[in-house]
């Protein structure tokens, strides 16, 4: 039998998940990191901070990938969110719940994709909370990042004029994530590639960073509950309407191909699927072409889906020469 | 029936939430508040930040207090660490896990409960998550301080004649949650101060920040797992020993009146019951005084319950004139 964290016990679990965690990277600027009552990171700017919980059975399955892509993808998603505020991140703070039934190896498994995750951001684990728990694993992230004082981001700046673009390709991780719950579905490389956006999530941090300090975005968000909510909440934050270009955000061949094969409603992935983790920018005229340059330097996927109107327009979706009211659906965790 | 948080939805439910959440109050080094993708934190020194998790039937039981109490005591909890590290406390994020059948009313009581927390300590309710589980309710803080650069504060500075002293009355809390445990007691004023020690923990934050701002103590943390467990700890990262005097340690009046109408271990609740959120401290003899006349300003019960000895001499407790080695032992979640 595998050995529980029941087994274990609590001190020799945080002992156990300690030695697996590394030590902060040189140059960072943790200051204290884990096993004291508080970690110190110090600080040279603003500090930015988000917290998003994972909780089994709601936000994952086990078996839809392993602990160390769960600890990876955790951490990814925080990060999302620090980058959209252009935001360089730091450390991050981890409050496990787990069942008493919880395999030890499976923990420890989490413990280094936590690690891992937080170095692909420059990042380390500063800090956490263990506790045993009836029920479902969850997993929730604390993530600190720094920004220069002075500098503005979010989601209030967008006026009428302004380009709408996205980073990478929404609703993939919609699909992975249908996919995923489908009983022994057998899944081509398409499908496999909606997968892989779901389970493995790369927001563009860096790029998001840069865009702030580079002044080249007017407001940002990250895509977490799918663009047509996000959308609208920019749009409720700037004060402004939106219209947007159904050609250019139905056009990836991947999706395409998976939803035809998997019988998925590409269009509900992408307006509302959520779990994209890319970013939504309104970008000045004048700056658009400073955008794209970035995100080739970057190496990041953007694409103008449309642009900001007048408050009166509304917020909609122009399709085979028509325009449709965009709704504001997305996910919505208590329905 | 009373409105519950699947029948308002994610979406109207954060927006009510976020009603019941103040502004940041005027000065605070708030920047940005909850609502956007992070929030953003001023910063004029090394930033702290500890996070905790409360989760239903391992850590409280809704119908021991209120939904506004549990907030607070939520704040408390995490406000003690950063008072344990000498740092002010300035902003705090929540991430909630709430059955589908709570209730609204529940909900907005609890929210006011954090807010109030955090006023309590000078800070602010800075962002947050919420998610709807199957289950039971678990809330984590995160809670972020500040603190001059170049202050030191931890465990590992203790040296052997050095004097330790802890805040308050360490078991009262413990015996309280046993009272709550228990069906249908009535409790006497003892026991009622003892549920309130529990309930309503007050950690001397302020006392925390003032004595490594004034570098008052050698070492120091809170006292959350239990004395014997939190002085092993303290013991081990400063490489020494202590030696306890039973009768400073069991002389609270109260807790002993609860403890023989009720039929508790008042030795156990001391050293080993936990959620006591008191401080601990090794003092030097000369600093002695300083350290008392601050407890005094800040209207704190300050006691002197032993020494720090040499390693070798272990970790022991005398008592009627006798001296036995004090074991580690405190609340573990996984046994």
């Amino acid at each position: 039998m595998a050995r529980t964290v029941a087994d274990m016990g609590e001190i020799e679990l945080v002992t156990a998940i300690m030695e697996v965690l590394a030590d902060a990277p040189d140059g960072s600027s943790v200051r204290v990191g884990p096993g004291n009552d508080a970690a110190v990171l110090s600080c040279a700017g603003d500090v930015v901070l988000t917290t998003d919980s994972q909780h089994e059975t709601v936000h994952f399955e086990t078996r839809w990938m392993d602990a160390r892509q769960l600890g990876l993808r955790a951490i990814a998603i925080n990060a999302s969110d620090l980058g959209a505020m252009g935001a360089r991140p730091t450390g991050f703070l981890v409050a496990l719940a787990l069942p008493k039934a919880t395999e030890v190896d499976w923990v420890l498994g989490l413990a280094e994709g936590l690690r891992d995750g937080a170095r692909r951001y420059d990042g380390s684990i500063i800090g956490g909370d263990v506790a045993a728990v009836e029920g479902a694993i969850s997993i929730n992230v604390t993530a600190a990042g720094e920004r220069a004082p002075g500098l503005r981001a979010g989601r209030d700046g967008a006026r009428s004029g302004d380009e709408l673009w996205v980073t990478g390709w929404l609703g993939r991780a919609a699909a992975g994530r249908q996919l995923l719950q489908s009983v022994s579905v057998e899944l081509g490389d398409d499908a496999l590639a909606c997968v892989r956006a779901f389970v493995d999530p790369a927001p563009p941090v860096r790029f998001g960073v840069e865009l702030v300090e580079a002044e080249l975005v007017a407001a940002m968000m990250d895509i977490s509950d799918g663009l047509a909510i996000d959308l609208h909440r920019l749009c409720r934050a700037s004060g402004v309407g939106a219209r947007l270009e159904a050609t250019r955000l139905f056009d990836d061949p991947t999706l395409a191909a998976a939803a035809q094969r998997h019988g998925l409603d590409r269009r509900d992935c992408v307006l509302g699927g959520g779990e994209d983790y890319e970013l939504l920018c309104a970008v000045r005229a004048d700056a658009a072409g400073d955008f794209q340059r970035a995100a080739k330097r970057h190496d990041v996927a953007a694409r103008s889906i449309g642009e900001v109107v007048a408050p009166g327009e509304g917020i909609t979706l122009l399709e085979d020469g028509g325009a449709e009211s965009l709704e504001s659906s997305g996910w919505d965790h208590f329905s």
